[in-house]
């Protein structure tokens, strides 16, 4: 059967003071009336219900977690006690999935991405797990990139490897780390480079027999955790297997040293909403350029991203600025320092003002 | 006996969104844990006890403004019905005080106002008050210009007429209005024109000859209010009366008309806290020229001024900002934009927000 392996246990720390600690990026609002993780399990709803969804989450947040996905069975809900990048995570969900039903086929979403053409998205995801269904392969959806973007890793897509229902898909002819300016502009010019957007579809038992391979130990400890157990047994597993894994991310552990991938390239309007000026991305701007979500009042304001989801933002003579206002926060950041916001957390320490994080 | 009284009817729309509607500048805590009107009936206390103090206000707050003065006697708070500018106030207060005690002599104060040498601002009040005791003179005091300001009216003293305990006075030679820069200029340059603050001194029974000279119909009205009735009866008689009235300052109707004026020069570090930028003269200023009430975390910030008495404002940045945290609404603006505050009031209206107002 076809299952959904949500990664919802990100921290999201550049949506402070939206975000806080115990409320990362996956859990807000941002400019809908649905968190982020409840529009990516309504998005692939149609494909996948949220009964055969699996959350893999964190301590601090889970019971939010839980909240947000009232639809999910809490057996498919998994709390990692400490953060162990995401090859453990895509591992454990594997294992017990696998545990459950050896035929599983599964698609590894992120919580905290958006996806403009839903549709599209939801026949290329169809499409992967068709061919995983009948191929042992890895599979990894390869973003169009809309500009040469240095932030992001780079798959570069090989021969055309066949089609599922007219969805072409190619062999994968290498990874490639985040690259300089001109590295990306030539990346884009190409045509042939993709952005890795953490989006995979394999077959567990697959994903398991890469893991046993690259990452033995990992491989070895997940032994110890029975997907069949009662929600309480299999947490405290997971609970006593965690502190003793290597924290490492399934693109390096994994999908750079298997021999059998394949990228699925993916059009769908993609964004990781990674920091408060992508929002000026996903919606509209006034005439002077200004993007905001809640009440505001511009007077000589021009190219402002403003956010106030509760209250209201006066801004007045200022330009390029982000500006977010929350009950008791606010940030007020010219908008090419919105990379900085994550640092504020180390102040709000420095500071003793842990209230606010 | 000597009297103070307080106009504390004003509307302080500049200081949006930490002032509202019924929550003006008087009322306001700025960098102190008391309302500038508490710290105006402080500041005065040792010269006149808050049981000599008579407050003027509105009755959209006077409940307010008998919370933040409660050891001003209930039948010492004269509520308006409506603004009809400082004459009347100012009139109706000296009537009131004349009928309760015929030898009153009053000083007349602003309730939002700062002023930080508040020990020559009492020797000078008891100058004053010292002579309008012994002559029928109106007294102003004159604030000794620290800068050549557009935006107050100026006083031009005459010769020196006298003195007490030391304290010069002079003649006053004729009132100015705001002047242009040049003029602003030259006024600052003579060392004889003073900024008109707004504060008085006179015998109750000097202004209401006064008024009844230069303001009639005024002193007509006046005859229907007895300050002896009950505070009941005060307030309808107060209430009948002033719809009629018209709506004039004591400067233009009396003070310029008169011809027994003095003024006090007053070097007493005197602000009328005029707008958010007049905040960065009364607060120290951090290396970056920064300002700051509340919590804050400035980062590559300079010369902001920034006021969050409930929460924390985090910039990351940005220059010559006024930010205003309050927990239902922020203010951005630029230093020199501080005068546009005011305009928000019609924003808000306009766009069906009054709840911000």
């Amino acid at each position: 059967m076809r299952y959904a392996v949500i990664m919802a246990g990100g921290t999201g720390t550049r949506f402070w003071p939206e975000s806080r600690e115990d409320l990362p990026k996956q859990l807000l609002k941002l400019g809908s009336d649905k968190t982020l993780l409840a529009l990516t399990l309504d998005r692939i709803a149609p494909l996948i219900p949220a009964e055969q969804a699996l959350i893999v989450t964190g301590d601090v947040i889970v019971d939010k977690i839980a909240a947000s996905a009232p639809s999910v069975p809490a057996q498919n809900l998994l709390s990692e006690p400490l953060r162990r990048n995401t090859a453990p995570c895509v591992a454990l969900a594997a294992k017990v999935l696998h545990d459950r039903d050896p035929q599983a086929v599964i698609t590894v979403l992120a919580a905290d991405h958006l996806i403009q053409k839903e549709e599209l998205f939801r026949e290329i995801i169809d499409s992967a797990m068709t061919l995983a269904e009948k191929e042992d392969v890895l599979i990894t959806l390869g973003i169009k990139p809309g500009y040469p973007e240095t932030g992001y890793g780079y798959i570069e897509a090989g021969e055309e490897a066949g089609k599922v229902n007219d969805t072409p898909y190619h062999q994968v002819a290498a990874f490639h780390e985040k690259p300089d300016t001109a590295t990306a502009q030539d990346y884009f010019d190409s045509g042939r480079f993709f952005w890795n957007s953490g989006m995979f579809v394999f077959k567990a038992s697959a994903l398991l027999a890469a893991t046993e391979k690259h990452l033995p130990d990992l491989y070895q400890a997940l032994q110890k955790v029975d997907g069949n157990d009662s929600p309480a047994q299999l947490k405290l597993s997971i609970d006593e297997m965690y502190p003793n894994l290597e924290a490492i991310s399934i693109d390096i552990g994994i999908m750079e040293k298997a021999e059998n991938i394949i990228v699925f390239p993916a059009d769908i309007g993609w964004s990781d909403v990674g920091s408060w000026t992508t929002l000026r991305d996903l919606f509209p701007h006034d005439e002077q350029g200004n993007v905001a979500v809640g009440n505001h009042i511009f007077h000589q304001a021009e190219s402002n991203t403003v956010f106030a989801r509760d209250g209201i933002v006066v801004a007045l003579g200022v330009e390029d600025l982000i500006i977010v206002h929350t009950p008791d926060a606010t940030l007020v950041a010219r908008r090419d320092d919105a990379q900085e916001v994550k640092k504020i957390y180390d102040e709000l320490e420095k500071m003793g003002l842990d209230k606010y994080k």
